[in-house]
């Protein structure tokens, strides 16, 4: 049954990110970049991306939320991810990691769980292999293959956040959010947004501006993607195809109101 | 009131560029390329971007203009900019410097002053508080805690081009152009251009591609930006939107000539 | 006159990529990574971009075919296409070069060179200026001062191909693909495919994706580069501006079937 509540939360958390603006400094793949920062500012929020170990610390020192997004990592900006990370856990300014492609090459999956275990990630938003991918040796997890469905990752999750100590967010066609004790599933969504690249990181970055107004990392990313599936909803009235759908979808993020969330909104508890 | 000689160089300059199909020679940030990129072609300029040291210094002999942009700086690209600007000056291949978060870091201050001190920066397209984040030790505008409109802009920007010995291009709800003695206002533009990310950025290489053809930076500025400006008056005509309206800028960026541009572009002196 | 056995394959390659849903590793430029990763994604294929040393070896073992891209080049990347180029060849993974301004800077010309003495390369696509500084000293094309049309272009393609040990497909007004051989000539596109940023490195992670279903790398390029182009033609009738027509050119791609583009591939032999 919906979540009346987070609905509510849902349509505030909007409001308070437009009033604040608030600044969230992704440090990301190259590839999503341009699409990740007009979202932002579709949404009401503003980007600021930068990486130069010179200026990382500064930089998040500024921002309401840090975004971690190893798509077309190096060393390097690995090093860089590890910096800013570290001021931003000093400030207590909230952080979220996107493990793309952790799972498919050692240097991606290192680097997630290095990132994990050195800093305190507030939430992980990835797919359901990416996530999977992240238990550490010795892992209550390590037996399950894999997850095909949204029923099988919901223990795997559960376990999962605790071990990881932060919460979950597993997109897909229903997304699962989890902090280990409570479960959240968001129905919204529209199978348009696989065909456009970086919707995923998408997802993350609009998560990390509803955690810079929400102290409540498990509320902030159950809302933020509601808000995001909600405007895939809206995106697919308006474009059947990829690239009128890329654009249609930045349309529906700055069109969503409050009120449209909370109406349009499908989080349910269990 | 409309400054009627201005408005019929920007028709010319626009010509021009597009009958040679101007060159223009980017050192820009991840972010914007893309965009950067296709705002150059649909204004009939050509875009190349190129950072390697091995190679900066063979492109820009190539260009008609050279953009220098800190968006996402780090050590080695500002070493590529002070080696393609160097190339540049011996060339006499005109200079815009858009010092993106300068203000914001001391690694973005100190590089953009850098390049100003070891450049001939013929124009520095940036905000209000971008550029008089610029100012030198000692400088008469230090008294000036922030400049918060046009008009406080002025006096500040009048003597700071004479410090930087550079055409400033201030934009915002008015840009304000000057090299120290003559002050140009232009007052084209929309709001929505502030929704997409990257207009800051595409005002500048618009601004190159008018400095390619056109000998005197403060006109080439005030043109380029009438130009830039109208687009995006054109463009808010099409789309009330984020997503269309990034689209329907490059349509008006296309659609615009130069008859439409004498008559649609507003500058003013003084 | 139309090769109808081309066509059929190109629609037989088009629905076989859609099924497996092809990988296609690209070590690619920052300008285009966004809108080629879409454009793969329209395709019905499945873009990854991975460049740092420690993960490229593993990363194409996961994919289909290998795009090595030299836009925005310095020496790390080449250095990153070597690894994966070597890897992918020991794997039989094939491998499409796409050398970015070659001809233009010292740089480029050389760093294309490297990979093709280095590498298998089993198609190189470019413009012709592109393709034709390739020639090594002494080539036997090296007494072409340039190219200006098609025709021109054929003797001196045909002998580079061999000397290259490569299929060439030069796109241009009409495509040229050859493998020192047979040559085919592709006469799918539109002019406003030149207004877009990319659209040649769009051609050149298409043909990948065909390469990845195709076993004949001179098939698997002209049965692409038809396809990408009957994609460009289609988006004409819907855009004439380059804003709407770089998204009208991604839902094309996407909307086109097998049997839109077995009748609409115009492919000559000769």
């Amino acid at each position: 049954m919906t979540d009346y509540v987070l609905s509510e939360k849902a349509g505030k958390n909007l409001n308070v990110l437009r009033e604040r603006r608030s600044l969230v400094h992704s440090i990301t793949n190259y590839v999503v970049m341009n699409y990740t920062a007009n979202a932002l500012l579709a949404c009401g929020a503003s980007p600021v991306m930068a990486h130069a170990q010179e200026e990382v610390e500064e930089m998040v020192s500024l921002a309401g939320a840090l975004v971690l997004n190893i798509g077309t990592l190096t060393p390097y900006w690995v090093e860089s991810m590890l910096k800013a990370g570290k001021k931003a856990n000093e400030k207590n300014i909230p952080v979220i990691l996107d493990p793309v492609g952790s799972g498919a090459t050692t240097l991606r999956t290192a680097s997630a769980r290095r990132l994990i275990d050195e800093l305190d990630i507030n939430v992980i938003r990835g797919n359901a292999s990416e996530v999977l991918s992240l238990a550490r040796e010795g892992s209550q997890t390590k037996g399950v293959d894999s997850i095909h469905s949204v029923d099988q990752a919901r223990d795997a999750a559960l376990i999962l956040a605790r071990e990881l100590n932060s919460v979950l967010a597993i997109t897909g066609k229903v997304d699962l959010v989890t902090d280990g004790k409570t479960v959240y599933r968001v129905h919204n969504g529209h199978e348009l947004m696989g065909l456009v690249t970086g919707t995923g990181c998408t997802a993350t970055v609009i998560t990390a501006a509803f955690l810079a107004v929400d102290d409540e990392p498990l509320e902030a990313a159950a809302t933020g993607l509601a808000y995001f599936g909600l405007a895939g909803e809206l995106a697919a009235e308006q474009a059947k195809t990829p690239g009128s759908y890329q654009i249609a979808l930045l349309d529906a993020l700055y069109s969503i109101d409050s009120n449209r969330l909370k109406k349009g909104a499908k989080i349910t508890s269990g």
